[in-house]
C-alpha cells in the first residue's frame, strides 16, 4: 500500500449493514427473528453469484446473511476455513465510484474497478482486506 | 441451545460499536484517519484486560480497535488462527442485564452471566459464537 495521504473530508460513512456468512440459511435466520427479536428485511436469490441472502433489521441495525449455493468457491472456503460468522462491514456512502477514486488515490487495494449492481437495487463495490488491515469493506450507495 | 422462543417483542437493538482486532495499534489507527477519514475518539489502556483500545469514528459508525498485548492469551490466539479482522459487533440496548435474561431463557449461551464494567464508561456482556452462528455479540448499555 502506498503512504499517500488523500484529501481528507471527514467522511459521511454510516453502517449500512454488515454480512454475516452461514451454512444454513434458514436456522439462522430463525435465531434472527425469534431469538434476538429482529424482524425480515427482504431476501435475494441470486443465482448467477450462487448465494442467497436474507436481510434482517432491528431499528437501526441491519444484518445481511450470506448464504453459499454448492458451488460458490469463495465462500465455501471462507466457511471451511473459519466457519459461519462474521463477514464484511458495508458502509452507505454518497457515491460509490468518488470513494473508489479517493480509495484508490490512497493505494488501498480495490475488489472492484467501478460500482456494480448490488441486492436491493443498490450500487456496490469492495475495498480488499489486504489493505484494510484484514477487514472486507464493502462501500454501498 | 434448547428450542424456546422467548415472548418477542421487536428489539431495540441500534449498532454501537464494530470490534477490528489488530496486531499493531498504530498503522492502523493512521489508517482509518488518514485513508478512510475516520476522526478520532477516543483510546483506552487496559492493564489488567492486557488490552489497548482506539475508537474511530464516521457519522454514525463507530469501530473499536483492539490491539492485545504479548501476554493477552485469548486475542493473540485469534490473530494466529485468522489474522487481524472483524472481531465483534456490539449493539446498544437499554439494558444489558435485561437482555441478559431474555436471551439466557431462549437458550444462548452466555460468556458474562451479568453486566460488567466495560471501556468509556459503559456496561458491557458477551455472548458466545457457539450460539449465534459464529459471531462474538456485545451488549452495551
Amino acid at each position: 500500500m502506498k503512504d499517500t495521504t488523500v484529501n481528507l473530508i471527514a467522511n459521511s460513512w454510516r453502517i449500512d449493514h454488515i454480512g454475516h456468512v452461514v451454512s444454513d440459511l434458514q436456522p439462522a435466520v430463525d435465531f434472527y427473528l425469534k431469538k434476538l427479536g429482529f424482524r425480515l428485511e427482504c431476501e435475494e436469490h441470486l443465482s448467477e453469484q450462487k448465494l442467497d441472502l436474507v436481510f434482517l433489521r432491528s431499528e437501526q441495525a441491519l444484518i445481511e446473511l450470506l448464504c453459499p449455493r454448492p458451488d460458490n468457491v469463495i465462500l465455501n472456503k471462507f466457511l471451511k476455513n473459519r466457519g459461519p460468522g462474521l463477514h464484511h462491514i458495508a458502509y452507505r456512502v454518497p457515491d460509490v465510484n468518488t470513494e473508489l477514486n479517493r480509495l484508490k488515490t490512497a493505494g488501498l487495494r480495490l475488489i472492484d474497478k467501478s460500482a456494480r449492481a448490488g441486492s436491493r437495487g443498490t450500487e456496490v463495490a469492495f475495498i480488499h482486506p489486504q489493505s484494510t488491515y484484514g477487514v472486507l469493506i464493502e462501500l454501498v450507495s
